[in-house]
């Protein structure tokens, strides 16, 4: 059967993919995977986002934090500070492994994707998890600080710097992999999940060529980051008033209106739907807010209903 | 003070250096450690004669094993496990962060000095431990089964297969530290820890002029590997059978007789002290078994003393 897609980031992106990995048929879910943050540290290749949404759709995330492997140790981290190392990003003793071998993979000559779905597959993922590009890609914030590296912004500094832009350094020189365009160009429905639009969802949108198979793909529907004024997680809308810009649903469907066929809305911004509809968007409102795992696959059905309807007409 | 020299490798050359730390002031003590058992494992350089050497000085090795840290956990070599990587070399979590520290800081450029420094620093290790060589040494070994690298005979066949010979690739280009030279010139005495003649020993007695500056030296004394026919730990007496030569002290005597000045002979091979005097060295019979750290710093002191002894006639 012809794959649903989903374009996720962090962690709102990972509980939405794993809605839908629950939803559909073990398989039917590729997810395409923001690279902008990955970065090194202590000479390992850490892939944030990509490990995010490996872990929790292996059933292995730390449920409190959402990032990391659940009941992880950090003996290897509290060794580094002895040494002098940096520590500001907190790797645990197992989440080290899967970096130390990607790594070690990548070093042998294999591309991200390769390594990713060896990870994924030893892991028991049945979805597809393909990173956006094989290439490097490294977002970086424009901030009053000056340019910070992703992870200065958003882990060292903890997202407390004003923004006043983004950029996504290589991106014009990377392309998304093969797999990524081939999943779109066949996909029954395309999902943008509830991930930062700025931080997780552009960067993806900014590969050449992605925008268009969007543009080609339907019905694509996006999922609201943003619910009563307020990101559920992270700094999206933060980030929205600092570039100046509404802090609303409607900034994002604005934002992706040349490809969005439906857009979901949270019910505490019902009284938004006419505004998105006059962007010439179907609307689904629902309750958006993932709180338990049930909530993540009640959603997902929702949404994958709505699409169906979208195709029906 | 003119430093105490000691050459060592693994566990028992580590636990002879910590006695002669605890036998002399802090700083005195150069330790001149073998790298030829140095590997790569999943993209980390690993230098366990270093970190056994490091982890006892600093009071943290595992009094169980001899090598690793105490109460060390193995949560990452789990999930490597789980990720199908190779996990027959036993690295626990603490282990890792000084070999993924170890291993950044050599690409970034520093010499295996410089991080054996920082790293026997950050421990606070008040010895100096110096490797070998800054350039790359291998072991490999000869047997019935082929050439094999080190820790494969070592660890992942647990030094079964019968050898047939050794070398040492690299030996012919590489240098010893300047460092260990300057240490070996102007060394009050120099101690051969009880440490395996042909894995540990031999390495570092293969590198361009170190030998000969042994030759210069004095006094330079051999601490048996080799009590009654047997060595305490690991493959000694196993790979001298194998290599048709006789288990016994005298052996390494022998070996070694042309820069060696004294000889420590275990009181359980006393019977043998003529056959060593007969090399022209002067031998110290007493118990050389370090069961205890307080047999460590006994048998460090009473070797200081017959150093003393020698240098004094």
């Amino acid at each position: 059967m012809a794959p649903v897609v989903a374009l996720a980031g962090g962690v709102g992106g990972a509980k939405m993919a794993d809605g839908l990995a629950h939803a559909l048929a073990p398989g039917e879910l590729t997810v395409i995977v923001n690279t902008g943050d990955d970065f090194d540290l202590w000479g390992l290749h850490i892939c944030p986002d990509l490990d995010t949404v490996m872990y929790t759709l292996a059933g292995m995330a730390n449920p409190t934090t959402g990032w990391g492997l659940a009941g992880d140790t950090f003996q290897a981290l509290d060794m580094v500070e002895r040494y002098g190392g940096e520590t500001w990003f907190r790797l645990g003793d197992r989440d080290l492994a899967t970096h130390i071998l990607r790594t070690a993979w990548l070093r042998a000559g294999h591309t991200l994707s390769e390594v990713t779905a060896r990870l994924a597959a030893a892991l028991g993922v049945a979805s597809v998890i393909l990173p956006m590009t094989d290439d490097q890609v490294a977002t970086k914030v424009q901030t009053e600080a000056g340019e910070l590296a992703f992870q200065e912004y958003f882990v060292r500094r903890g997202w407390q710097v004003p923004v006043k832009g983004l950029c996504f350094a290589g991106v014009e020189a990377a392309r998304p992999t093969s797999k990524a365009l081939a999943a779109l160009a066949s996909a029954r429905a395309v999902i943008l999940c509830p991930s930062n639009p700025f931080l997780s969802l552009d960067p993806i949108l900014a590969l050449r060529g992605v925008r268009e198979a969007l543009r080609e793909a339907f019905p694509v529907v996006a999922v609201t980051p943003i619910v009563g004024g307020q990101a559920l997680k992270g700094p999206a809308a933060k980030m929205m008033a600092e570039l100046g810009l509404e802090v609303s649903p409607v900034t994002v469907a604005e934002r992706y209106k040349d490809f969005l066929d439906g857009f979901v809305l949270d019910v505490a911004d019902a009284c938004q739907a006419r505004r998105v509809e006059a962007l010439g968007l179907r609307v689904l409102t629902t309750d958006t807010v993932m709180r338990a795992p049930g909530d993540r696959v009640r959603l997902a059905r929702e949404i994958l209903c709505f699409a169906d309807r979208l195709l029906t007409g």
